[in-house]
C-alpha cells in the first residue's frame, strides 16, 4: 500500500531549520512566504542566532521545539543537511522538505550524500521531499512550504490539479502563469533529486488520499523507477484521476543536460511514449500545454465521441481549428439539415450552412444571434463538443460575447472550449470565463491539442476497462518447469532450435524441425519433412549464422543435402573451432507470406519490452518498430500492429490478400506471458524473421535467438 | 513592373463612401478610427444624408468631392458597390478598398459581381482591395483605414513589418496580439476576396516600394495564382526581405471551409511545401507563431552559424530548449575551455561546465553573476546564437534580469534569444526587453521554431546567391524543333519509345531499344543486343502494359522471341482491338541498381512540379516523394534527393555501394528542362521504373510515359 504522505503534503505544524532575518535568502523567503499566505498551524522557527523572528518563537535545534513537528523545512547549507535530519528523525519529525543542493546533481559525494538522506527516510520513515528542490504549496490549506518568487503572489487559487515537477524554477514559472489563467491547483510538489521520495509517490498519493485533486499534471526530466510509475500510472487511470505528463530530456543533448540537473537517469523516449499510451497517460510535448491541457480535464466534462462542431465568428478561425482536429482524427461532421436551416436563417444566406460555421459580418449588426447559434450548437446531436472561435472583440463586446457563451451552455453537458484570437483586447472577455466550465485558450494549437487528448483519454478509458492485462492467469506449473528447463544450458545464449522449442513451449508456431548430428539422420529426418529443407548449424555460440556461412536454404536432393551438411560443419569449424555445436538442424522450407520481427529487451528503467514491426528497411531505414511493456494486453498487441506505419502492408496492397494478424496478435500475447515468466533469466529475444501468412493461415518463426542475462 | 500601390497604402486624401453616424456601423467606425488615430491627410465624407460630420464636410456623391481623392473607403451595401466604383474611376479615384461582403464566397451572382470589379480595376486602373475585407493600416502614417475593433486600442506602434492577411478578423486579432508584445509593423493589410489585388502584390509593393518594411509575414487561405507569388517570393528573396507565411487550408476540411470564407481555392500542401522550401518563404505553422518569428527577423540580426549556448537560470528550462534545439539540427556545442572555467568558477564548482548552462541557486545570492555570464558566452567564440532562459523571477528581480541583459549585450553582433517562462510576475523584465534587440519570447517552442527559421533563411539565401534556376541558358533551336515534331502526333499520349526518345533528346539515358514491325527484325536487332532481352508492345493508346500482358521480359533465345512476339501482338489485339500500334519494342534486359521514380505533374495553382521517389512501397505506402516546381535549379534537384525518407538506401545499406547520386541529380535538372521548353504542351511524365546504379554508372530509364495537355 503506498504511503500517505499527509504529515509532509498537509502538516499542522511546521519548523523552518535555518530561519534567516533576510529577507532574500531562503531561511528568510520560506518564513515570509508562509507567514504572508496564511499558514493556520503550528509554526517553529529554528537558529541558535535568534531569540524570535517576527513574533514567532526560534529555538536553538530542532530538539528544542516544545510540540510535535509534521513537518520540517530543512534550508541549512549542504553539509550540515544530514545531522539536522537525523536530529529531525531522533524527535519524531514525521517529514522534511530539503531545499539545499549539492548532491546527486554533482555527482562523488553529493551522490553519497544524499544515499545518506535516503537510508535515513527507509530507517526512520520520514517523508522526505528534495534534496535540491524548491519545496511545495498545499493551496487549499494555505500552506507554502517553498522559497520560490512565485509566492510574491498576493492570491494562491486552489483548485482540483495537483501539480508536481522535478524541475523546481521551471515548475514555479508554470504555476505563475496558471495563476494567470485563473487555473486552480490543489497541490505544487517540486520533487527535485528525489533522494527519498519521487514523481510516482506523490502520483499515488494524490490518487489515494487526496480527494481535492482530481487531475494530476507533472513535469519530469527522468523516471527514478519505471516500475513505481507504472503503479502510479495504473492507479490513476483506475480511479478516474487522468495523468498528464511533459517529459523532458527527449534528445542525447537533452538528456545529458538532465542528468547533471537533477541528476535523472532517462531511459529511451520509444519507451516512454509506448509507456504511456499503454497505460493511458497523456502526454504533453510543449511547457505550455502542460496545465492548459490539465485546465480542460479539470472541468470535468468527458466527450461522448469526436464529432465537433466549430461556431467561429472568423471563417480563417474555422479553418484552422478544422485544419487542427481533421490532421488529429477528430471529425467535423455536417449539421443536421434543421439545424443547418435554422443557421443559414441567421446569417442570411440560402445556401447550406457547414461545419464550421461561420457567424459572418452578421454578428456585428445582431450581436444576439450568437446566442441563439450557439443554442442551435448545443442542441445539435450531431455535434458531442461544440469548439467556440472568437476573433477580433473588444473591451465590452467581449464581455458580452464571454456572457452570451455562458448563458447559453447552462445545462449542456458537453465539453465546450473556447478559442480567443485577439490579445488583450479582449481580455474582459476572456475574465468572464476564467473560472467557468468553458476554458478560454489563446491559442488554437493549444485548444486543439488539449481537446485531443480529452477524446484519447476518455476513449482510452472505455476501451481498457476490465482488459488489464495483469489480471491473465498463471502459466501453469508444468510449463514453467519445462521452459525453466530449457533455460538452464549454462550458455549465455540459447541456440536457434533451443530458442524455438522456448517459443513453441508458449504455444508460438516455430518451423518442423530437427537438430541431427549425422548425415544418415539428416536425410532420414528431410526425406520425413520432404524436400526442399533449410540446414543450418544449431549452436548457441554461432549467432550470426549468415555471417559464419552455416546456413543452406532450398537443399532439393539427398546428394544436395549430403554435401550442404559438409560444407556446414566445415564452415562451422573454420568460423569458430571452440564453438560448441549440438549439431544441424534440418528444418521445412518455408516461403510465401510477409516478413516481420518480433522480441523483447529490456528498458533500463521499465524492464521488458516486446517489439513488433516489419522486416528489411522498415526496421533498418524507417525505424518503424511499435514498442510496448509487457504484460501485453490484447487491446496492447492490437494497437501494436495498427501502428506502425507499414501496416497497409499487412492489411494487403497491390491486391494482396490481408496478412493474419489475428495470429500475430496472438503471438504477441504469447511472448508476453513467457517473458513475464522468465523476465530474470531473460535478456533478450529476437523471432526474425517471423513469416505471417494470408489470414487464417497463421505466422511461423522461421528463426529465433534467445539471449539469458549475465548472473551476476 | 510590379505596380506601386501608395495611393491605395499611403493615401493623402481619403473618402469614405457610406459613412454612417451610427458608432457601431462599417461606415461610423471607419470615421471614428480613421481621425481617432490621427490622419493627416484630406478627408471627405460621403452619404446624402448629412451635411457634415464631426466638423468634417460630407458630400451627396463621389462626383462632388472638389479635391482629388487617392483612396475611396467603400462601405455601402453590396448592390451599391459596383456603382460607386464606377463613380470613382469616372473621378479619378486611385484607390478603394471595399468593405462589403456577399461577392464571390456566396457563389453565383456574388462571383459575376465581384469579376466586374476586376475588370473595372483592370480597365481603370484603380488599385483596389477587397471585397470582403476589413481594410488596412499604415502605422508610420497614422492611416487606419480599416472598421477592425483592433482599432479600439489607444496605440498603434509602428515598425518594419509589413503584415497582409486574407482573413481580416484573424489578421486584426492578430495584429492586437502583437501590439500587446510592442511588435511593431508598417502595415496591416486585409485582403480579403482579392477581386484585384491580392497577396503577391501587396508582398511585390512593400519589396520594391516601401523601405520601412524589412520583413513581410502573411496569412495565406489560398494563393489566386501560383506564378505571382513565386514572382513575389522571387522578389522579396532577392531584396532581402524575409518573407513568412502562415498557410491555411491545409487538410481537406479546412479547404472546404477556406473555399466558402474567401473562395479561395488551395493547391496541394505538398507542393505548397515545395514551393516554399525552393524560394526562401519561411513557412509557420500555428497562429501565434507567425509575428513572433516575424519579431525575430525584424531585430536585422542574421547568425554565423548554428551553434547556439544556451545560458539558464533554471536546469530544467535548459533541458526543454536543447530538446528543441537538438530536434531542429542546431548544434548545443561545448564551450571553449577558458570559458568554461571562468563559468565554473562562477557556480562554484571544479567539473566541467556544460551547455546548456545552468546558473543554479547560486544567482539569487549573487545576481550580478548573470551579467558576468553573459559577457563570457557573447565573447564565447564558439557560440554565434545566444539563447537566455529566464524562469521564475518577479517584480523588480526580473526588471534588472532584464537591464542587465541588455546591458551585456551592447556591442554583440550575434542574435540573443530570450524564454521567459514565468507568467505576469515576470511582466516588468519583460517590459524591459520590448522593443530592444532580444526578442522575450514567452514559450520555449515559439522562440526555438523562431531561431531555426532565421537560422534556416539565413543559410538559404548563403546558398542561393547567384543559383537562380531562371538563369540557364535557353535549350538550343535544333533540339527544340526535333522534340517540337515528336510532341507532335496527334494522340492523347506517347507510345513508351516515343515518350523516351523525347527524354532522350534533352540527355536523360534510356534503354536501347528498337520499334520493329516485323519478326524478323525483332530477331535481328535482338542479336544486335544480344540475349536476353525485352519484348513490350509500343503504343500510345495502351497506357497499363502489365495489366494488357503485353510485355515479356527475359526472352533468352530466338524461339523464345518468336513465342513471345505472336504472344504480345495477340494479346494487344484482345485488349484493345481499337489500339493504335506502332509495333514491338525490344529493348535491352537491364538488371541492377535501385529502382526510382521520376515525374512531372501540373499543381493547379503552381504549374509543372517535378517528383522524385524511390520505387514501390516507399511511394505506394509511405508517399516518399520528394516535390519541386520548374525551372529546377542543381541546389533544389540535390535537396530533392536528399530529403526523401528512404535516402539511407541510395547512400547504401547492409554493405552497398552508394547509388549514383549525381546521376539523378543531372537527370532532375534535364527532366526540368524539358518541362520548361513544353509545359504549355506536356500535361505530365512518368519515368517509372528508372534504374540508378551505382556511383559512376549513371541511371537509365526502363519506362515512360509522357501525356499531353488536351487542346482546348
Amino acid at each position: 500500500m503506498p504511503s500517505d504522505l499527509s504529515p509532509l503534503l498537509k502538516p499542522q505544524s511546521v519548523a523552518i531549520v535555518g530561519v534567516s532575518q533576510n529577507p532574500a535568502r531562503i531561511g528568510g523567503r520560506l518564513f515570509r512566504y508562509l507567514t504572508g499566505h496564511g499558514f493556520e498551524g503550528q509554526l517553529a522557527l529554528v537558529n541558535p542566532k535568534y531569540g524570535q523572528m517576527g513574533g514567532v518563537e526560534c529555538y536553538p535545534s530542532v530538539s528544542a521545539i516544545p510540540f510535535q513537528t509534521d513537518c520540517a523545512l530543512v534550508a541549512v547549507p549542504g553539509k550540515h543537511v544530514v545531522p539536522v535530519l537525523k536530529e529531525c528523525a531522533q524527535n519524531g519529525v514525521r517529514a522534511a522538505v530539503i531545499f539545499s543542493s549539492g548532491f546527486a546533481e554533482m555527482g562523488g559525494d553529493g551522490r553519497k550524500a544524499q544515499d545518506l538522506i535516503r537510508g535515513l527516510a527507509d530507517e526512520s520513515n520520514m517523508h522526505i521531499c528534495g534534496p535540491n528542490c524548491i519545496g511545495l504549496i498545499n493551496f487549499h490549506e494555505k500552506t507554502a512550504l517553498s522559497f520560490s518568487q512565485l509566492l510574491e503572489t498576493e492570491h494562491l487559487i486552489p483548485g482540483n490539479i495537483g501539480f508536481i515537477s522535478q524541475s523546481g524554477a521551471l515548475g514555479g514559472s508554470m504555476v505563475n502563469r496558471a495563476q494567470d489563467r485563473d487555473i486552480g491547483l490543489s497541490f505544487f510538489i517540486s520533487s527535485g533529486n528525489e533522494a527519498a521520495l519521487g514523481v510516482s509517490d506523490f502520483i499515488k498519493h494524490l490518487v489515494l488520499y487526496d480527494q481535492k485533486t482530481e487531475v494530476i499534471a507533472a513535469v519530469v526530466e527522468g523516471f527514478k523507477d519505471g516500475a513505481q510509475f507504472i503503479e502510479a500510472a495504473e492507479l490513476a487511470l483506475e480511479h478516474g484521476k487522468p495523468l498528464i505528463v511533459l517529459k523532458t530530456g527527449v534528445t542525447d543533448v537533452g538528456q545529458k543536460a538532465a542528468a547533471s540537473h537533477t541528476g535523472s537517469l532517462t531511459g529511451s523516449d520509444a519507451v516512454i511514449d509506448a509507456v504511456f499510451q499503454q497505460k493511458g497517460v497523456i502526454r504533453v510535448r510543449h511547457y505550455d500545454q502542460l496545465l492548459q491541457t490539465a485546465s480542460l480535464f479539470s472541468k470535468g466534462c468527458r466527450p461522448k465521441s469526436n464529432r465537433v462542431g466549430i461556431l467561429t465568428s472568423s471563417g480563417g478561425a474555422g479553418i484552422i481549428m478544422a485544419d487542427y482536429y481533421t490532421k488529429m482524427g477528430l471529425q467535423i461532421p455536417e449539421p443536421s439539415p434543421q439545424t443547418s436551416l435554422l443557421a443559414a436563417k441567421e446569417i442570411g444566406t440560402f445556401g447550406k450552412v457547414d461545419n464550421p460555421f461561420d457567424l459572418t459580418g452578421q454578428i456585428f449588426s445582431d450581436p444576439e444571434m450568437f446566442s441563439r447559434c450557439m443554442k442551435l450548437f448545443v442542441n445539435e446531436e450531431r455535434f458531442d463538443i461544440i469548439q467556440v472561435n472568437v476573433s477580433m472583440v473588444a473591451g465590452k463586446s467581449s464581455e458580452q460575447r464571454g456572457k452570451m457563451l455562458l448563458a447559453a451552455i447552462e445545462g449542456c453537458t458537453k465539453p465546450v472550449v473556447s478559442w480567443w484570437a485577439a490579445g488583450g483586447l479582449s481580455d474582459p472577455g476572456i475574465a468572464v470565463l476564467n473560472g467557468s466550465p468553458v476554458v478560454p485558450f489563446r491559442s488554437p494549437e493549444r485548444c486543439a491539442e488539449a481537446l485531443q487528448a480529452l477524446v484519447a483519454y476518455t476513449q482510452h478509458a472505455e476501451q481498457v476497462k476490465g482488459t488489464h492485462a495483469k489480471n491473465q492467469p498463471v502459466s501453469d506449473p508444468k510449463r514453467l518447469k519445462e521452459a525453466a528447463q530449457l533455460l538452464n544450458t549454462g550458455a549465455e545464449s540459447l541456440s536457434e532450435h533451443e530458442s524455438k522449442a522456448l517459443l513453441k513451449r508458449y504455444g508460438i508456431p516455430v518451423t518442423r524441425e530437427s537438430v541431427v548430428r549425422s548425415v544418415d539422420d539428416a536425410v532420414q529426418f528431410a526425406e520425413q519433412l520432404g524436400y526442399p529443407v533449410v540446414l543450418k548449424i544449431d549452436s548457441p555460440d554461432i549467432l550470426h549464422k549468415t555471417e559464419a556461412d552455416v546456413i543452406r536454404l532450398g537443399v532439393a536432393s539427398r546428394e544436395d543435402l549430403v554435401n550442404s551438411y559438409a560444407e556446414i560443419m566445415a564452415a562451422a569449424a573454420r568460423y569458430d573451432p571452440g564453438a560448441g555445436i549440438n549439431g544441424v538442424s534440418v528444418q521445412e522450407m518455408v516461403s510465401g507470406g510477409t516478413e516481420v520481427i518480433a522480441g523483447m529487451s529490456q528498458d533500463p528503467q521499465f524492464g521488458p519490452t516486446i517489439a513488433f514491426g516489419l522486416g528489411g528497411i522498415f526496421v533498418e531505414v524507417l525505424k518503424d518498430i511499435s514498442l510496448r511493456v509487457t504484460p501485453l494486453s490484447k487491446a496492447d498487441a492490437q494497437q501494436m500492429v495498427r501502428e506502425i506505419k507499414g501496416y497497409p502492408i499487412l492489411k494487403g496492397i497491390r491486391g494482396q490478400a490481408p496478412a493474419d494478424m489475428d495470429a500475430v496478435i496472438d503471438l504477441l500475447q504469447k511472448l508476453s506471458r513467457l517473458v513475464e515468466d522468465f523476465k530474470e533469466e531473460i535478456a533478450e529475444i529476437d523471432i526474425n524473421p517471423l513469416l505471417v501468412f494470408e489470414e487464417g493461415q497463421g505466422a511461423k518463426a522461421l528463426d529465433a535467438l534467445v539471449v539469458l542475462k549475465r548472473k551476476s
